[in-house]
């Protein structure tokens, strides 16, 4: 299945690259694996922001971790020229910006993990995965999640 | 030494693997590095909850990394079938639900490192390490580590 | 250029090596990747201390975070014996000690990240990379980096 015809289906449009923040490269590849620099909530530069438990709910922040997720693809994207180069996911390290003692950073983190799953599948759309909250992230953004892919 | 007799011998039981809560699985292999997603401190489904530094003691917080490290050798134990397979341990990302300000979370993780040390030894036991304190923890769990170990 | 001589060149000067504060290893090789330690915001053993937005403002973060790349410099330095062996930066994890809502982590660690580039430049001295706030760090101290390096 095509990557970009699977989004589609999925209703989903890539972001623009994110803009950098600082002094980083969106991704940087090691033999087969890539690594992907922490990706905030945000569509084409528009922040989606918030504390999940104060200003944003649980349904909310998983909104914020998708858009994480379409930010990673679009830095693929940008790097590979093509999206079906993509073997599997490895790795992610996810954090929701989240009142203190938090629980469901794992619900919210899944927004985020369901679009990589609907995309490549179980058996290479799951990978290994932390969720925790954290007391603020850049610019107040709701989510922000790091991941290591591998190509083909 | 067979890593099973070693646990024995420490008077640990492995417990049942972590039941799923979220969207990855617990071990993705690449090469011969093996990622655990972020293990939390609970045993046989039983979580052992709690904030350090308000309800509960440093040495707590110990007994609940140690919780984390047992998970991890139980999803090794279920992705391998062996766990003599083992080689050594690369990395540890640690993470301690504490009050703000928290200074200990080093000997607080501590609690884990010191088992997988008691198994594997000065040489392949002792792992690149980072050990944070957080405002929160999935399900109030006390710890939640993630590790990289390395097969033979 | 010569490592050493850019070092000079920038004026700075190697700390000791941190001393070590857990179960850990300051630098794990694993193929050509070296997997550094969280580095803590000291100099020869002196911790610079303090939060950011209550304590510390952000320009004495981005000395902090320069203080965490300076130990992970010296932490190659003792395993390798000669900092030219490195190669490039691969990945880095910062953390800013920070109050509530911390908005800016990526100014703070760019402190790190900038002296890296100063080093290694464009093409090998920028990496992927995460940059959050937190509730705390080990003994209080201001940053707390980890890093992935490669050798050539």
């Amino acid at each position: 299945m095509d990557v970009y015809a699977r989004l589609k289906e999925l209703g989903c449009e890539l972001p623009a690259p994110a803009a950098k923040g600082g002094l980083y490269k969106p991704v940087v590849q090691e033999g087969k694996l890539l690594y992907i620099s922490g990706q905030g909530s945000s569509f084409n530069g528009e922040k989606f922001t918030g504390c999940v438990g104060k200003d944003r709910t649980v349904e909310e922040g998983q909104e914020a971790a998708k858009l994480c997720a379409l930010n990673a693809l679009s830095a693929m994207d940008a790097y590979t020229g093509d999206l079906n180069k993509i073997k599997r996911i490895v790795k992610t390290l996810g954090f929701v910006y989240a009142v203190d003692g938090f629980k469901e950073s794992p619900k919210v983190i899944n927004g985020c993990s369901q679009l990589i799953l609907d995309i490549w599948g179980e058996e290479n759309g799951l990978g290994a995965r932390s969720a925790l909250p954290i007391n603020g992230l850049p610019g107040d953004v709701t989510c922000e999640i790091e991941f290591v892919f591998e190509l083909k």
